[in-house]
């Protein structure tokens, strides 16, 4: 007996992704599993149906899901969604939970077995599967293109008849996967890159892609390579220092997360106030809360002469390699889980015991868990 | 006795460049001249009134033209504008008079006298002077940032965790400056780049940025190093040969222009039915009629599953750097019309001859006169 596959399409507003693209299903299928898509799935991903060959396409997510083993999707399923999963189905998806409270609730009650893509162990062995991480390459590389469209400055040094053109200054605050990325792509683009992260192990990084690193002074370095929230004498210090810096940048990039958590606010109302005119933020961490305490959730706009913006789901605006990288990211996971034709969800397991977030009514993780105040 | 500069602040709709910045300011000021700015005029390009300094800062267009010897402005001036300006004025801007037919007119009646910034010879003198090309560089900068921003593939090749992402195909059509420009900036930013033109000797520069130059078999160099319109048969061998190298590109970025005429039509809808899904083309000549028949002056849409963009006066989306630039063609052209604080404009001179479009009430430029039928 093979096990059903369903690949609905992604209904949230602005989401463009799939969660598997063809050359993914094609394998699944070679492995013996059956799969049902959702007509129209990846078509704005760049997959039109056609490209999912010997898969059954469905009309409506309610029949795309109604026999399926295993429901993989991009983002958390909305509530309409959740009320036609079967129970004891097993959902693959980015969950953001803390973002999406009432869903988790929704999908405890439903007994479905939830195994969130965002909460790998930082482990090589989880690597492959770390959407997070893919999901943050293409966000950062979409961070610096907006920044450099939004600029009104060229990041490239040229040398024309009519002079010479000096080189954006830009400045990245938060140096995880995101903020790398969007260094590297300033780099490639010739802006001069600054940096800064309260990790001192990313300085190596940052130096390797050409940038500099800021040194405030300030350096922790929290549990598994994640910044912990700072103290507010360490946050005074972080704020002089920067402040210094942001006056002279022409663009900064923001890219600071605490997973699972609201983003730390690192750039102020006075330090905005300092900025060069027609300067650019762009604060990737919008959706969480922002590092700077002016953007606005989603928009963009000029605070004095500064242009701050706000985007939202960076990744489905490079939808087409955002969905190949995460259809590979849940193959593998589906590879982990898929033992001899069935799920199999071993406890032992760091990945899986990290990943299955709640199974058969109970909530395993223990920070939704606090934030549902089911314990 | 100094002669009277006037820079007024640029009023068309989206119009965000200024004529002069500060240090070009300050420079005539040294040399002699008296400069007076209307307020705000440097304002969107990131120059404050402030930063001009000892300028004599006027309230409205009116104040600051009437009593100059010379006016600079980036685009043409309004009717508005035209009516204020005292007769026998020298106005310098960028006149593109063939979308300004009226405009002309009325500078004729005025008595204006027109130096057209985008008249300039192709020779090696003339291209400090150069605004066509300066702002070019501009405008192919921001046009291959805006297909990077808008596609929904990634540019470069990248080795991730999740597998490797192939580079994005662009294709650049027209190896002009600006088409140059949009091939280094694609290039910088990873992709692998085919460029078109049909002048053999763009194949050299092509090749110098890394990008590879397409072969129709068509080759024809007109007046100039310019291109010249193509036969029937001619167009049907370029027609064939671009439809298959569009049936495998991500991104399309227009760039043939005809200076002064309306751009040649080179994409045409079945080519664009054959594109990919999710392939955007980037039509930097939607302004004067477009590259691609389906392009929408000032709109982004959706022709099918190509995404089409046909933004208008891209070197003000970079209007610091823009302006900058232009300001030192600006300052070069001043320094040659003025010979001991008086205008002189030797017809003798090349330069001189082919940028003053009008003088005391006649049209000089051949193809302006037939265009507006004066002669």
């Amino acid at each position: 007996m093979s096990l059903i596959i369903a690949l609905p399409r992604e209904r949230r507003s602005g989401e463009r992704r799939v969660a598997l693209d063809p050359s993914r299903v094609e394998r699944l299928q070679q492995s013996g599993q059956q799969v049902r898509i959702e007509a129209q799935c990846g078509h704005l991903a760049s997959f039109y149906d056609e490209s999912y060959q010997d898969v059954t396409v469905m009309g409506s997510f309610a029949d795309v899901v109604r026999e399926a083993d295993i429901v993989v999707k991009v983002v958390c399923p909305t509530l309409d969604e959740i009320a036609l999963l079967q129970p004891h189905t097993v959902l693959v998806c980015i969950m953001s939970a803390f973002q999406h409270l009432e869903e988790v609730e929704a999908l405890r009650e439903r007994q479905i077995t939830v195994l969130g893509m965002d909460h790998l162990p930082r482990t090589t062995r989880a690597q492959p599967m770390d959407a997070l991480s893919s999901q943050a390459t293409v966000a950062g590389y979409k961070a610096a293109l907006l920044a450099a469209e939004l600029s009104p400055r060229l990041f490239p040094m040229l040398t024309t008849a009519a002079g010479t053109i000096r080189p954006s200054r830009v400045l990245v605050i938060g140096a995880g996967v995101a903020g790398l990325q969007a260094i590297a792509t300033s780099r490639r683009l010739g802006a001069q890159v600054e940096a800064y992260d309260i990790r001192k192990a990313a300085k190596e990084q940052i130096e390797s892609l050409g940038a500099r690193m800021i040194d405030t002074g300030v350096e922790v370095e929290g549990a598994g390579g994640v910044a912990r929230a700072l103290r507010k004498d360490e946050k005074q210090l972080q704020h002089d220092v920067l402040a210094e810096h942001l006056a002279r940048a022409h663009v900064v990039i923001c890219a600071a997360a605490l997973p699972g958590r609201r983003a730390p606010r690192i750039i102020t109302k006075d330090m905005v106030n300092g900025m060069l005119p027609e300067s650019v933020i762009v604060d990737m961490a919008a959706s969480s809360g922002g590092n700077c305490e002016l953007t606005r959730i989603g928009e963009h706009y000029y605070y004095n002469d500064t242009l701050i913006a706000g985007p939202l789901n960076l990744p489905s605006h490079g939808a087409v390699h955002a969905s190949e990288m995460y259809a590979r990211n849940v193959h593998n996971m589906l590879q982990l889980i898929i033992v001899d034709n069935e799920v199999v969800l071993n406890p032992e397991d760091e990945i899986i015991a990290r990943c299955v977030l709640m199974h058969a009514g109970s909530i395993n993780h223990p920070n939704i868990a606090s934030l549902l105040k089911t314990e």
